[in-house]
Parts: C-alpha cells; structure tokens; sequence
C-alpha cells in the first residue's frame, strides 16, 4: 500500500502516523520528492482501511496496490477452481447451460420447461421460487411450493437447481437445493454472505447493478471468510444510462475476473437485457469471451403465459442458442 | 396505462390481450394512428407488471401513467407527512440537525461526540453499531455494545438516537432505538423492509448507489404496505462515472421527492462525497434546496482517532455547519 | 407521438393545444382515461420537438413511438447498407478487420505494421494523425505528414486507409483518405458531420462515451440529412463506474443497432478497454454478437516503442485476434 | 507520479525503463516493497503519458500526484481569478445572475425578456443563436441574426450578453459578444479550443455530460495554454441511471473546482435539471455551495411562445429566484 503526503505534512505528523502503522505490524518505507512524499507500507495490509486512512488531513491519497481479496484471489490459487454441482462440473474447462423459466408457476409449466430445456441442451434448471420485485403488490414468487416443484423437475429430469434465497431464515427450505442463488440486490446484504459461508452448498454470486468489479470479488470473499469455497460469479448487467437495454451487459468482465479470480464466471444475459430478441447473439458473444457457463430464460408456452417475461425465449429459440453457444465453445476450446 | 402495439400486431392478438386486460377488471380503450395502435388501460392499474406486459411479441412499448406506488404518493396525501421522533418532529416546516460519530467505538467517544453536537445545535445522535463494510476483514462495528453505549448517550443528552439495522433477526436490540436506519445497500433487501412494515417505529430509508427516485419509493411503499407509515427518504449520493466524490450527490432529488411524495426527505453529505471539506457547503445546499434534516458524521479528537472517517467533521467544524444551516433555514422559511 | 396531459389540464388549454398540433399538419387522436387524458398524434411528428412539447404546464410527459431518425431507419430501409471502401465491402455479410497503430508515428513504424497486419487478415489500415488528446501538453499526431505516410502504406499494401477528422477545415488533407472517422468526443460536433454529409466518402462515426443508440443513430442522421448515406457505426466503450476497464464495451449495441438500422455496425475494443489482455477475447466476442468488423490497434516493436498504447497488440497476438475472429465468422455464418 | 512494477518485472525491464525516464529529464527513485518496486518520478512529469505508461508489461499501475493541469491549477495561483466582462466581475467575491431565453426568436422576444430579468436582477444576458440540436430536423437557431438581436437587447439594456459558438469559422460573428460559451458538447472540441486561446474574451466553459472534474480543467489548460486565462467554468449536470431528471446537477463540483482551480464556477440548474420547477431550488442550492454565478432560463409569454422549453421560467419566477439567491448569497458572505 501507499499513501502519498500532502506538501503540508509536518515531521510530527509523519512520525506519528508512521509508529502507528508500524504498531499495526507494517514496515515504512518513506521515500521523498519534490512536493510529496510517499509511505509505502510493507507486510499484511488487508487489515487497514484504505478509505479511513485516505481521510487523514496529511494524506493527500492512498493506493492498495496488493488486492483486498485473498481466498477469491487468483495470485494465491494459480488454478482455476471447478464446483461440483451434482455429477456435473462448472469452471475450468467445463461450461454448463442454465435454464428454466423467471418464476416457477405451476407442476405442469415447470416440468413441460425443464424436460425440454434439459433435451435442448440445458444441463441445470433454474426457477425462482422467491421474487425480489420493485414494487410490494407485484407477484413475490411461490416460495415453499415452487422449491417443491423444482425438485420435482429435478427428481423427473435428473438436472440439478439453482434458485435464489432471499433471507438467510429461509436456509432449511434450500436443503436440497443444488445452486443457491444470491441475487443482484442481495450482492451486498453482508449477513446473507456470512450464513452462506456457513454452509458448503454452490453459491451463484450476482453482480449488484451498480458494484464493481472488486467488490463483487470482496462480496465472494464475505462467503469464503467463512469456509465456503464453492462460489460462481454471475455478470448480469449494470446500470448506465443508455435506456434501450434494461442494463448493460458488461462481457468483459469475464476475462478481467478470469484474470483476478480462480472461481468460474457465468453470465446471464437474459436479466441483462430485458429483451429476448438480444439473448442468443449475447449468449454467443459471452460464450466467446470465455465465460464458464450462461444462464437462460424460457418460458414453455407464450400463447398461455400471455404474460411471460420480456427477456424469456421459447423452447425452439433455447434450442438455438444452446446450439450456437455450443459451436462457439467448440472454437473456444479447441 | 398505455401499450402500444406493433404494426404487426394482429387483430386476433389485439383482441386477446383486450380479453385478458378486461379479465383483470380494466377498460381497454383503443386508439389507432397511422402506423401504431394504442391501447390506454383505465382502472387500477398497480397490479400490472409494465415489464412483463412489454415483453410481448406484439407490444412495441408500455408507459405507466400513474405512479405504481400509492401510500407514499403524495397525489392521494397532499399534506406532509411529520415524523414523531421523542418529542421531535421531522417533515413539513419541522426541520433537524442529526449528527454524530461513524462508527460508535467506546464509551468515553460517544458521550464526548453526543455531548459536544448537542451543544452545537444537532437535536438527534447518530452512530453506527453494526456497520455494513466492503470487507470481511474491516471492522464490523462493536454491534449490541454499541447500541448500549448510544442508549447510553441518548440518556445523558436526552437527544433520541439513530443506527442502522442489517438483519431483522436484530430487532430485538433496537426496541430502545428511536429511528431505525435501512442503508443503501439494503434499499431492495425486501425481506427486511417487510418487516419494517410490521412495527411502527420511524425508518430512515437510504437511497440505493445506483437506484432511481421511483426505486426509493417503491421501498419506502413495501414497509408503508406493512402499515408502517414512519417514513424519513435519505439522498446520501449516487454511483457516477466521477471519481473525485465517493459518490455524486443528488440534490435535485430534495425538490423531486417533495413534489412526489408526502414524506420528509433528509440528506447525508458525508457519506455521499467522503471528503469532510465538501460537508459544510452541500450541507447548506441541501438546506436551501428545501431538505428536512441533514445528517453529519462528526469525530471528537482527530489526535487520538487516527482513523477517523475522511468524511467527519470536528465537533468545531460541526458548529459552524450547524449554525450555516441555521441561517439558509431562516431565508427557506421566511 | 402520444403526449399526457396532468389531470388539471383545463378544456381551454387542450383547444388551444390541439389548434397548435393541428397547424403543424397533425391529426389529434384525444383519449380520456379515468385521471388522465392522452393525445395521440398522428401524422409526421418528426418536426415536433417532444422535450419542448414535454415542458408546457399542462402536458405529463410525451412519449415518441416512431422514431426521430428516418434515413438510418431500418423501418424504411429494411435490406442491410452495405458500404463499399476500394475493392471492400463492409455490411450485410462481409465482415472487415481494421488494424494498425494508435498514431502513425514514422515511416517504418507505419509500413512495418502495415505489412504485418495485412499478412495476418486484416484488410483496412488505421492510423492516428491527428490525435484527440484531453491534455493539450500531449502528443497531437504527426497530421498532415501522418496522412502522407498512411498513404505510402496503402501505396505499398493495397490496404484502403482509415484515420481520424478533428475539424471540418482539414477536409482537402483527406481526399485520398479511404474512411474519414469522427472520434468519440466529436460525435456530436454538429457543424463537422453537417460537413461530412456534403461528402461521398465512407465515414466511420464512434459512439460517443455518453451517448444513447439513439443519439448515434441522431448524429448518423445529420451526416444523412446531408446525402452522405455511407456510414459505418461504431462501438467503443461506453463511461460507466466500474473503474477496471477504461470503459465498458457496450456489445449489445451490436444487435439493438442491427434492428434499429440498416447501417454496418463495427466494435473496436482496443479503445474500450484500454488493456491489450482484453482485445482478443472482446474481439471474438464482437463477432459472435454479430458486428461487420472489428478495428484493432497494433503496435511493432514493444522493446523500442517504450510507450505504445496500453490496448495495443504485438503483430503475433494480432495473428491470432484475426484467426480466432475468422473462425467465430464461421460458425456466425454457416 | 508514481510507478508500481509488477513482480514479474526483471531487473533488465527496469533498468530499461529508468534509463527512458531519465532521458526524459525525470529522477527515478526506486523503493522496494515485498512483492512490488515502486519507481518515484521526481521532476516535471507533466509530459509522461499515464496511459501510454501503464501498458508497459512490466507496470502494474501508475498514479499522478501532481495535476497535469498548470494554467488553471490553484496551487501555482491561489489567488481567485476574477473575470471582467463589461463593467462587471465575475468571480473571487463577486457573483453574477446571467438570464435569458433557450433560444433567440425574435426582435420582441428578446427585449421583452431582456428588459423584464435585467428589471429582476440578472446582469447578463444569455440567448442561444447557434443552438446544437440532437436531430437535424429541430430548430438550428436564427444564426447571425441571433447574434444581431442580441446586441440590440445588450445596447437597450446595457447587459453584455453570452452565446454559444459551435465553429470557430464563426468567430467573426463573435466580435462584439461579451462572453462565448462552449457547449457540454463541445467541452472536448479541442480543435475549437484551441481557436478560443488564441483571443482574449471570456469564454463560459461548459462540463461535458461524461466529463470528470478533472477532464473539464484540461479543457480550460486547452484555451489557457493559447494565452486566453479568461475562463469562467460551468456546472450544467452529468449524465446518470436516473430519469426523472435529465440530468443529475453535481453541486458538489462547486467547492471541488474551487478547490482545484482560481477560476470562478457558474451553474446553470435549468439545463441540468430539464424542469422549471427545480430551477428555483436548484439555483438556490447553487448559491449556498459558493457558485459564482448561475445561468438561468427565461421565456417571455407561455400563452404565445406555447413550445417553449421545459425549464425555462416565467419572468415572475424568475423574479422569484434573483430574490432567493441574493438573500442566500447574503449568508455565504456574511
């Protein structure tokens, strides 16, 4: 780390902040030019708080240069770590398609979705059963029932689940859940993070619509804290200001995260966009930029389900997208 | 509500989605221009999911007239909502100072912090106890001590008391805390707002990094849902592209939320620019935008508080913010 | 155009409204919801200015349904622009690679890079020469003397050349020039792409860092309104917050403007990320998410150009950029 | 500046790179953390390239400490810089309301408003006659005869007037204009810019919608480094995620700039917010955060002028505002 004086530092000040940090077990490097000066801290600085330490009237700046995140972080784990999720596998060399409806909404639209999704192509079914949703009177999802549901598709199809909790309460209902998905809005709800680390179930960690990079990697670090390595990073869009997309899907964030982290990175571009006719080419294009898995939304039959999601496909369009994402894989991996 | 439809759409696609809006208890009126037919639904149009009914093959878009949230529109509660808090109020022309450390950190810190804003002008404490942080390995915040030692304060200076919660299953601790703070990054934790509705304490609702006016409103709806209608909104800077704010802070969002809503509107200028040298003026800009309170970090003893927040203010700054306020109130209120 | 009008619209102000839409030569379709009443505007509504439209005091907000760019419409033009530079052709199904320096910097840089890029698929030469820089104490590019020598490349190659405009004056420097490109921070330099739509050249229009689809599809139409109709949009990075890439590469620009336009659509990563690491896999991802070319910075020598361009590739990883983008082509093409 | 190597960089790379350095006039101080080196450059790096920098391999990352702003930089003139313009000041102690219509339109408009804020306290006047529209097809400004009429409101009145130019072949037209304006677009027109240094009148500088603090100050370095230190910077909202706004209005860039820079800080509310009823609060908070100026909106006859913009005031609003922000600039200079 290093902190960078302002030309108005006393010697006093210096000297006390340096016993200060020297107590905190850090050796102090100080190194003078023409109008500043600058400490560089040797040893473990994970502990010290950049922004509390950037406040100081003396300092004019400070700059971690080692990252905050250590388990997440690839520096320390060369290699890339592949979960488990049942018999399959998901990073390194290992790519999985996710699929299934927004909400699960009934036996007959779970199962009908999941049995063609899985002949498809798809390899682990999602359904959210709890709904975070803007607004208090719209539809907050199935809950308990629509985790039943989901095993059921799971027990009839094999696939392996993911869907999202909501309130760490809710843990008991997710004992057999496969992939327990903390959601955008939840990328920050730090005790949340804490009870999963508690557990070693597959986490799917979404992006939050306005964090960085590194945040969601401190995020990933909340669970691993704790003793659970089983963590997917999930891109998913962020917030800008261009208004024809719900959000924008930020691809490169699948190399850079491959580069700073050996956990392996997903992408949903269904929630990115908002838009189903953008899914199959950006299921190709982070199929291209090297993403470890995508996750889709299909809804079974939109003469029914009048009211389906803008962002969901049909069975024959999945079909397509996981036949052209698998040919993309094939350039990717040979 | 209007959904307008496609050139393409057919007349059998106009008249099925006209039978299920019907379904729903709306009238259907249609309008058709050259190229785009128009449908305005009249009626109770809360329970229609706008996103959803856009993702049709046949809709080109969908625009929500009325707002979709309701206690707090200030269409349906013209007058201002005032917020008891002990034997102070918050809302309409009652106006006030809260102010106080980041984080509480001993006992000796927040009664000499409590004592000296209170003398200065603020007429409510604020001091975290649990603390949301970016990293695990960061303080956490002394959590029940804490509140103990606000509680504390709150005793010697009279001045009611405001922290943040993180988890509903901590509401047990807070029976004795005045106003309950929902952080940003808990804006959208809906199960916790949930809660929230269910008690009738005062909430200080902070605006999300990177959420929308209408987004704030919607959370504050989800507790108001509840029955809970103790609402204080709180503008504490927005997620940009800037980087010489932690934060940009959203001022014009005083004025907006005001005609929007019937609720008091607080704002935080320390933690939306992180910089105690930019408190003193947006504090006062803030006052002359019209906000109801403004709440500001303030640390004793800069000597021994070597990390003390980059954006606290020292009990003497303090004082003259407090007095600075004071006189933008006196030309807002004459 | 749909305009709403408050619920305290009087009769007197909808008339008067009304008589004014009229005059302009639109028909007013009037519909009268429970609290509010819509007018449908029928006719040619691109002369009304909604923002200004939007501010009477009587009207709610204004919603355009068509949209304000015709020239560039796909609505009106639905059979893909294909734009021919030399012997080239770029949109509909052929697909260029545009490669080079930064900024031409010397003879043998130019030619050198020139011959190397060309050997390894790429089929359009750029170059900097005159080089927008945010600090006049910066490099400018070489100019005029910059062109000169991108044409000795072309001489030599046979490569059609593309480099940068910075001001209408400069116009005769470019006649041999193959593409004129207008830079990001110029893509709403109105009095220059007035002029370039007096041209028949092919220009290459970037994205500007904040700017809408809509917005470029609105500068392409000022180029258009002009009888220029040769135009390849460009996306390079939109500003967003996250702070790890120089900008975020907005790749689902490339399918919305497929839909919205029938004009080409290029990505150029180099710039957008800022980071050489970045290129290939933002590249391939460019193609799977369907652009007409990708324009990729290349520098020669790493050991003697001390300080080329942080997103700039060595001829043998531009190598493999364009054989990976080429079999990605396959796969997008078969 | 600062230079942080990576681990991986050997002992020839530094060599290498130190040499560079200090061909280029700079001393290179090497400091040794456990994991990195840190180079300190000692001397006037203001010609270093960041960018071009940190995409050496061996560079993890470069910070500047030093400005790379000179002209404009506080530091090298503490003094505040006071504009004049006419008889009047503008800037240090000395704040100016400058008012006016979007756009001239006529010889009665513009005297009438001229004459009616001049009556309210505006001291000068503004008028846009070259008006940068985002189609092609809305109204371009009256042009020459825009510039005209100004001058004949400026020889009523005796106010001097501001106005936009967008082509430095316009100049000439600019010769009796008081104060130029440089649009939000144009902020990086550094072609325009440099024109603009070379003569002696004020010029109102304009953020850019995307542009940082930092990146405006350039801009000014731009006109400054031609020898024109007549700038007056100006406030007039960024572009963000929320949308009830058009733009969000960075108050906060107030005490920034003044801070950063000497030259005086203006705020235009009516631009940013895109709504007349937050001009007042808005103005009102501008005040309060120590602008030295703000740039308001003001149409003549709502009846008449019935598509005049949405955030223009009425001239008893505006009455109402010149009222307000004289009696806030009362208490900041009090």
């Amino acid at each position: 780390m290093i902190a960078v004086l302002k030309p108005s530092a006393t010697k006093e000040q210096i000297d006390s902040l340096t016993a200060w940090l020297e107590e905190r077990g850090l050796a102090v490097h100080v190194s003078k030019g023409e109008t500043y000066t600058v400490l560089g801290l040797i040893g473990d600085t994970s502990k010290i708080d950049t922004e509390l330490l950037g406040s100081l009237e003396m300092i004019d700046s400070v700059k971690r240069i080692s990252e905050p995140f250590k388990n997440a972080n690839r520096k320390f784990h060369p290699d890339d770590s592949v979960i488990e999720v049942g018999n399959l596998k998901i990073g390194g060399h290992d790519f999985q398609i996710i699929a299934g409806p927004c909400s699960v909404e009934s036996h007959d639209q779970i199962l009908s979705i999941a049995k063609s999704v899985h002949a498809s192509g798809a390899s682990i079914l999602r359904g959210g059963a709890f709904k975070p949703r803007t607004s208090p009177y719209d539809f907050q999802g199935m809950r308990a029932d629509g985790i039943d549901l989901l095993l059921e598709a799971k027990k009839q199809t094999g696939m392996p689940i993911v869907t999202e909790i909501m309130n760490a309460n809710h843990l008991p209902m997710f004992e057999q859940v496969d992939i327990i998905q903390v959601g955008a809005r939840n990328m920050q709800n730090f005790e949340l993070l804490k009870e999963l680390g508690m557990i070693r179930k597959p986490i799917l960690l979404k992006r939050g619509l306005a964090n960085t990079l590194q945040e969601l990697l401190m995020s990933a670090e909340y669970i691993m804290a704790g003793g659970n390595r089983n963590i997917i990073l999930c891109e998913r869009g962020i917030r800008t200001f261009e208004t024809f997309t719900r959000n924008t899907l930020d691809l490169s964030a699948i190399p850079l995260l491959r580069e700073l982290t050996h956990l392996p990175v997903a992408v949903d571009p269904s929630h990115a966009t908002g838009t189903a006719r953008l899914v199959l080419p950006m299921a190709m294009a982070a199929a291209a930029a090297g993403a470890h898995g995508v996750m889709i939304e299909v809804h079974n039959d939109p003469a029914k389900a009048l009211c389906d999601g803008a962002q969901s496909l049909t069975p024959e369009q999945f079909a397509e997208v996981s036949e052209k994402v698998r040919r993309i894989r094939e350039v990717i991996t040979s």
